[in-house]
């Protein structure tokens, strides 16, 4: 049975605040455990599932030391999931450290420039990872990439790709050797660039675009031909679009 | 002051059945709110918005005849509104009529194969409506296009999109003269396609993809090439890609 403690301390890992403190995220659902479990970086600290859930994974009890198993009720997992339909299981794990030396100038980087909405910031990496895309920076105003609301949209992907809290100004300063492109409404459009081998694609917030002072800062502004009325596109379609170009 | 039975109907067309018993839906925000009201097939039936949003909007109530206007205060607004950072004014708008004969043969049109998230449907119809396209199709267990959270998820693109709902299988079967694209995880890739003036293209189910029956109609089948490792991409954003290459 669960304790008034562990529902609690679940329920805060909700809140950014004590998923540093604590070092840990939430992370539900039968495919995305899947995924995070299968990720060598990814170290579970517990796992709450159902008997269903169990059953399929018994094995998981011997494999990895150290971790708190635990079978619960459905009235149980409803306690405890931020899901509005949960989904057999849910993990907590402890936040991968970054690489030691990310690679920017191999490759494709994305760098956000205030995403705030948790579906976007993760179906991002989501994109990101279907691209093959590893890095993600992001200005330290960007939603937290541990928001249960961003791992949930990351669909896994999470485990792939890295991100990182920078302040964009000083980041792109000390990286001048890559190519910085901006998403943009008003620069040239789509079909005139090729595809890219190195470059940093800066994203702008859902409703102010990218800021203006990071966009004197790129060399290239690529913009989606519009045919109709809609006055923007949502920042996580854009950047499927211009990657879907360049990559 | 709202009365206990306006508050009340209002939280009741959050529900399918009771939108099309009284032929309305609820829209919310002021950007959202100018758009449908800019938008000339679009008739308000009542207008809740508090003393910030009149100081601006006064003229309207001279405007528009037979519309309930009324100002309320921000506490009321959070008490009828579906968002949960209500803005200033809340619509209730009469569901359009669809136009008399769509030219489903001129243009491109999106066909949609289930699609149940409510924020994919609305960012599929900003999409549309930025690549000029003016039809969708949507299958009868795709989610209601008046949604609240559909006509706030298209950013007011709702006012130039027209969603119809039919029987996938029937629609195309009558429709044989126009070619149609699917998108699918094995097809052939995106870029030995061109620029297509006359097309359906049809997009499916967030975890099911398009149902192998309706696949099988498809005279092309078109695929996003993948460089990593996602599963799949959003379906909106897939959507976002494929229109990008072909309009």
């Amino acid at each position: 049975m669960l304790t008034k403690s562990q529902v609690k301390y679940i329920q805060t890992l909700n809140q950014k605040k004590f998923r540093e403190e604590n070092g840990v995220f939430v992370a539900e659902g039968q495919k995305i455990i899947n995924e995070l479990l299968a990720a060598r970086h990814m170290e579970p600290t517990a796992i709450y599932a159902t008997p269903e859930w169990w059953l399929h994974h018994a094995a998981i009890k011997n494999e990895i030391p150290f971790v708190h198993f635990q079978e619960i009720t459905q009235q149980e997992l409803e306690r405890i999931s931020f899901l509005t339909t949960p989904n057999q299981v849910l993990g907590i794990f402890k936040k991968p450290a970054l690489p030691d030396e990310p690679l920017y100038q191999q490759g494709i980087s994305l760098v956000l420039d205030g995403i705030q909405d948790p579906g976007n910031m993760g179906t991002i990496i989501r994109i990101a990872d279907w691209f093959g895309i590893h890095h993600i920076i992001a200005s330290p105003d960007s939603v937290d990439v541990f928001n249960p609301k961003v791992v949930q949209a990351s669909m896994g992907s999470i485990a792939r790709v890295h991100v990182a809290y920078h302040d964009l100004r000083h980041f792109i300063g000390e990286h001048q050797e890559v190519p910085l492109y901006a998403a943009t409404l008003n620069g040239k459009p789509l079909s005139g660039f090729g595809k890219v081998s190195s470059a940093f694609l800066l994203v702008g917030n859902e409703s102010k675009g990218v800021s203006r002072d990071l966009q004197q800062l790129a060399a290239h502004h690529i913009t989606i031909p519009k045919y109709g009325e809609a006055e923007s596109l949502n920042a996580a379609v854009a950047t499927g679009i211009i990657l879907s170009h360049i990559v």
